[in-house]
């Protein structure tokens, strides 16, 4: 006997849920690829991600999931040898520092560990320590998936201008990009990445670069450069050379699913799509905390609010009750959750401590108040101690009048 | 600034929530409907349907809606001038009566009013009374849509029993089949009546008949009979002639639609699926007397237990909070309720202090407690008065071992 | 080994095949049935169904297919015993007489055999015998599905008026509207139908009668008039009762593949739509003639190209080639023909030597210049006798220069 | 007035038809990526991937397009600096040639032209010149897309053994699998390629690597192998690491598509799908030769029949014929051509005197036998001379008696 059948909700950070509209795009023929609607769509798709990413500058896109875009990143701009800083704050930031390694790029890593925003005084250290100026770029996730730490990217950047470095400054938007605010040109980003199967609500398989002129340049000598990377030709194509924006057969289905997510943000306003997550994220947070009340096991990852994520919330339960409940809420009552990535220890090698709550994409009131509804049925049913009163603290803090 | 954007819950009773399998089934080209798949696949189609009515009687199917249906009964087994008695708990029930009036029929009327079940002492005495046997049919339903009433129909059948009357024994369970159990045969009921867009999970345009093999011989003279409504053909097509099972074309689109939709019944299990509804049925009822605790405008439509929908709660808030609320988590949370049908006085002709909370067919604990949280959480915003921890009470409700 | 495996061409006449438009307008979760989209959608919905017919009429609505329309018009308009005239040119103008005759009309038949248009002269003929004025309506079909005869209707209305009669005027263009020119008003008819699954390009399962006031005015007293079908409260809802206009439920996803189809109509151009229609067919016309110089045996079943319809062809080829080949386009190729309903003789009782091949709705020159290689292929490989060079015969009549 | 609307037939050599079926199958929700059923469908399509190339040894799969499958082979085998010799037959060998220059791998070019299949004697002969084997792999397309050369696999594996030569043999069928017949380890083939758009009949947006254990040690000490493009991990991940497949977020609708693909060509029967295409090739070939009999400027772009696609066939129409052609049947008739790629040549800079008629995939008689009648029809419409009888000739051709 279960109460899963129904509606399930996969709040895992990404793939997120997709819109029916989103669905509906994809289901038509295959179009031509060299003229007509497809062709003829880029133009706006491409004005729009820009505008997404708040940049005037340059966009590539590529076919591919986001390690894709690690990987266009790093051979669009550094060669074997070159020397890199990057900002870890859980999982993803060490998996790009590796990920460079791997390409023969030397990562000077700052790592500040699971729990805590990366640190500008440390980042202005680092490069005043860089007096010759080896450091060719800093790296650093908005937000990592894994833990949920939110960096503060404008304050990074004045860090690096304190410095007085003319490193470039490239961010991961992965799982924040459409979820918290994030403003490519106004804070001084040089690289920004993201990929479609988060915040942009469409399946998993395009992952685009945004880059400034300034990057282009710095990149042009880039050794590790590559004919299917080379952002060149994908950001300017030639002239009638459609197929240059992919390097080869565009993504066909996935670019009108584009279009129907991207028309959805916009008609609701980014600053609103912004909004709503955060009074979502809020919503979760209460409702940890209240647990927590009654379980000191329980609680958020994070305890900067400053520096939590919009788009998901990693939190803690002690194991192995994380993963009993995660398994519980998924057989019993249809809500599945994530694994706490990256979060393992001696102690507890498989994370079955943490969890996380994702919120992210196309994510409503109902949605969010419903899963924790049914973690908290999960708490009482799996005797689980906890504080009362979650999903009440979870609605006061959603709906709260506007800061 | 809303947090209604996302997959938003349609939580009205009926149409109700389609599960994406159903939905991905309609998605396919027209077929011939002369042969092939379609044609191979009415058999399987037809067996399931009256398992899930619990019949080995006959099924007709119609292209229509419920009140097709109604007429589709109506028609079949009565003349001008016939007399039934109808026993109604709600809008439906007065709403087959006026129909019934309209074909030129002549209705007892047993009005239980708005919160009760059907009475089976009343019925009995009416049939006793009926002395010359002109009574030639009992009608009810077994949940009314708009008052949420379930009566209970084995009750009614002993009743029937009791009397010694040999009345036909018709229900409308277009509210509750898939939802609340239900034994056609096993209870003793001659005609029963459903439609596809509630527990059957299927987009609207079909309605079904199943009928008992004393209810066709009873019919055989019915003057009200039409060539469109006759559900000799459709039940029993001559051999080839598939196009008698819909008197013309189809519904091509609907069945490929329903196929899914009762294989997903089927594969959960008849019993499963009835449980289901009961707990969260459960789970709202409980929320609600928690509401109730902090504010005596709120409470439930019916107070016996057992007279209360697996599939649709009404719920009472007073004038004009309830329509405050709806307006409420639909504009702010997602969320959609039903309006408070039939439920108007003097004193509220617009019925602003009900609405109804559907959790039938594709429904599971995280939707129906994301519906509960939201409404809370409109409660607050709205600042109308009401009990604490209703979310949690639900929740309890809805996992309670095993009774 | 079989060359069907591909996009199969299901060419019979109706259901039609459905453009991706259509199908994707269905791929959306149920909707409020209340108030919303749905509810705003239907004033340009039934804007556009009038402008499709040619009328400033009413307009009733009904969840069902062509057989429930016919019951809709004889029900809103006769009492048993009224009289009417049906002018029957296939199969589906006897099964309106059939229909008629159930429900206790009396059918005056005109019957002009399966390979002629009704004709005026004796129309006119009928209705001056007819010095009593009995008859009360005058009913034909512009195409008869079955035979693919198409009647002239505004020289039927001129006849109806030489003959000073003041019957009604009911024509069924079910077969025919969408594909065929058609004009409500301007040529002077009273009632029209037509259903979901031909000319309108939706899946099956809604059916419309177009009315005038005379027609309402006139059907006032009808006896045969029931709930379901009365057409008042369909064509003229109460402010704020939308489900008067489907009494009940509206049938929620048929409404949005009809809006996409009604789009894809009027962007066309209905103008163009018809022209597309008149050219398939000829092309189909062109390449039976072909065929037929080199075998006696086959040819067109309507020999007056102004009595053929533009939306089906009927095509003799002699028992049982037809049925040989049927299977074999079906089996080898992809295409699946009509068969020949309603041609038996006692010669032929199964009308194994007729078949038809549909041009109506989503159709374009690639599937029928491709239906005609396909059945010139077949005639090869079974080796029937057959004219050459049909293909082009066909393409120079559909792109031959504009008469 | 245009005869276009209709169900339109993209004829392109890719992306290639869909089935609608694999596009029911997108209609999902996102699914778990960490454990259920996209996980568990694993296993069972990478066997029938191998199964489809013939092969018992590795296979990688990456999202990306045909490009990315080219950069994948050469990261993973080859280093800056290595030799290899690639076989080129029109566009896409000389694009795998210059992908493989941009990279830092000395490119020994054999050019066969456009017309014309790879010649063993010639790689054999430099083969046997490569005395000290400095030839690390021998590089070819099955079938160019652009020219519809097709390659003898076969011949060419024997022409490097009787060279006696150990190079890796790698063959590009992105164009032909699915298509024509293959074989891999029976053909003694080291790695091949196929995307996703083509014989796949699945959207843009997956490349599959094969590779045997010989190409896997060769491969080892790639120099140009990146974290991304490393096969290892993708085709042999770790227990539990279902990311490592994939490298990171899986291309999750896609590959519920490609089991509705795959599960539709096993249904079929892999040898019933090579002669399908085999015979709408002939039927094609049928159609252009009895065009060019009436004009000598129409013709196949490859005479000898051995060396033609299954997939595609180039068509010589002379120029600006070609353009006018493919301009017209999709404006007029709703079949969209593809453009002749890779054929300018000075007189013809543009090469508007060739267009390309796709039969790959999901496709059969009736869209073969249709295409061909329309571009006779748009033959006639723009006074282009030609032979006549093409559609009959196409037709016997498809379906003549099994050789």
């Amino acid at each position: 006997m279960s109460l899963a059948n129904g509606r399930r909700y996969l709040a895992i950070p990404g793939p997120s849920v997709l819109p029916d509209r989103v669905l509906a795009a994809m289901q038509r023929p295959s179009p031509n690829i060299y003229a007509g609607e497809l062709v003829d769509m880029i133009s706006g798709l491409w004005a729009d991600l820009k505008r997404l990413a708040g940049t005037q500058g340059h966009l590539a896109a590529y076919i591919g999931n986001g390690h894709a875009g690690w990987e266009a990143v790093d051979t669009n701009l550094f060669s074997r040898g070159d020397r890199v800083l990057v900002l870890a704050c859980g999982n993803f930031g060490h998996g790009w520092a590796n990920a460079l390694r791997a390409l023969g790029v030397e990562v000077d890593l700052l790592d500040f560990g699971k729990r805590s925003a990366a640190d500008p005084a440390q980042v202005e250290a680092a490069l005043r320590a860089d007096t010759s100026g080896q450091i060719k770029a800093v790296l650093m996730t908005q937000v990592d998936t894994a833990t949920s730490v939110k960096s503060d990217v404008k304050a990074i950047r004045a860090a690096i201008d304190a410095a007085g470095h003319g490193a470039l400054f490239c961010v991961d938007c992965i799982a924040s990009l459409g979820c918290d605010d994030y403003r490519m040109d106004e804070w001084g980003v040089d690289v920004t990445l993201a990929a479609s199967q988060k915040g942009l609500m469409t399946p998993a398989g395009m992952v685009f670069v945004w880059f400034s002129e300034k990057a282009r340049l710095a990149g042009q000598g880039a050794g590790l450069r590559t004919p299917y990377w080379n952002w060149g030709p994908r950001a300017n194509p030639a002239p009638g050379e459609f197929w240059e924006y992919w390097h080869g057969t565009a993504p066909t289905h996935h670019l009108f699913a584009l279009r129907a997510a991207l028309d959805m943000i916009f008609e609701e306003g980014l600053a609103q799509v912004h909004q709503r997550h955060a009074r979502l994220a809020r919503a979760v947070w209460a409702a940890v905390e209240c647990w927590g009340q009654g379980n000191a096991a329980i609680g958020l990852n994070v305890a900067a609010p400053a520096a939590r994520a919009g788009a998901v919330t990693s939190i803690r339960l002690g194991a192995p009750d994380a993963t009993r409940l995660r398994t519980w809420v998924e057989a019993e009552a249809g809500l599945t959750l994530g694994v706490g990535l990256g979060m393992g220890t001696p102690e507890d090698p498989k994370a079955d401590g943490w969890l996380r709550l994702a919120h992210m994409g196309h994510v409503n009131a109902h949605m969010t108040l419903g899963a924790i509804g049914v973690i908290e049925a999960g708490l009482n049913a799996l005797g689980i101690a906890h504080g009362a009163g979650a999903v009440a603290a979870a609605g006061k803090a959603a709906f709260a009048p506007h800061p």
